[in-house]
């Protein structure tokens, strides 16, 4: 799977069968989780911003990542308008708020582990919506999904050079072995209801 | 007065030739607080879409909103960029907070005062910007403030119209004299730091 490959340096396990199994047969609801999925992207790039305002750099790559998240929440959305799926929340996985317990409280280990935190569930994201590009029989989804990889790929990648241009390069890989390992550790049995991050 | 004509339907009170002048007198740090007037517009239209994400047709018009004021933000953070302007936090003028707390606390009280207050906002916003493409002498900063003005414009008719689809017409016309004189009251005073909301 050419996917999984292209994300393996950051993904310390690549996704199992049963869950291309559950989403597949739980496509709407992924689609709107993927929604929700989108809209938290964007607000994260956006609370990056707002939490260092004086890092121009950071500040211009994290506008650019929030405009492409919002792109594709309106993008999905109409998808979900396609299908006559109501918009509407939807209980969240435990995979978000379990990375966030990973987060070191403290400047600047908070600011790393924020960015390598973005950069795997960005890589997830890239190989979960490969692997729906893959397996989805409708041609158009299909084809919708595979659009949507290359973006994903650019943001992972936007987060690790964010990490890597503002710490030592060794304390970055290292923190990111660590951080891979809880977020495969966090995948590794199946959430019961079907979502992006299940 | 061109610019104060169009929204004068919104606002109860022009804006004072001495808020003119504070601003010309200060432009970089109008500016930076301009930057940041567009940051937090498109955090209000993501929390709208958080707070009500069942209602697809608000969560399509406030996508649309939060994208053109992240392109906005990042446009007047290009211009900073170009006069040498470093990025950074600005303590903001009273002028967001006294407006929050006219907002009603229990629904539907609250979603109609959001949406006039964001309204409100983006009037002010629309017949400030106006005044500075108007006096500002940078005629390329100038015209970037015009083109600008098209955009708010939208963007305060679009919280009308969300609003009016939402509430019988004379409740909204009601509560909107009620917030558009407490705008013009928070404002009669001419904040001392220069803001675009001083």
């Amino acid at each position: 799977m050419a996917v999984a490959t292209a994300t393996i340096k950051f993904l310390q396990t690549p996704t199992s069968p049963a869950w291309v199994e559950q989403a597949l047969a739980h496509l709407d609801v992924i689609l709107l989780d993927h929604a929700q999925c989108e809209r938290k992207a964007a607000g994260v790039a956006m609370s990056f911003i707002n939490r260092y305002p004086s890092d121009g750099d950071l500040v211009k790559a994290l506008t650019a990542i929030a405009q492409e998240e919002l792109a594709h929440f309106a993008q999905v959305n109409q998808w979900l308008e396609r299908r006559g799926v109501p918009l509407g929340p939807l209980p969240p996985p435990p995979y978000g708020a379990a990375l966030r317990q990973q987060v070191r409280s403290v400047e600047p280990y908070r600011q790393l582990d924020l960015l390598l935190v973005s950069a795997l569930i960005e890589a997830r994201s890239h190989e979960r919506l490969g692997l729906l590009g893959q397996h989805i029989s409708d041609p158009e989804l299909a084809h919708f999904y595979c659009s949507l990889m290359a973006s994903e790929a650019r943001h992972y990648g936007a987060y690790w050079v964010l990490a890597t241009e503002r710490f030592p390069r060794p304390e970055v890989e290292d923190r990111l072995i660590a951080l891979a390992t809880a977020e495969s550790s966090i995948l590794a049995t199946l959430h019961p209801l079907p979502r992006i991050h299940s």
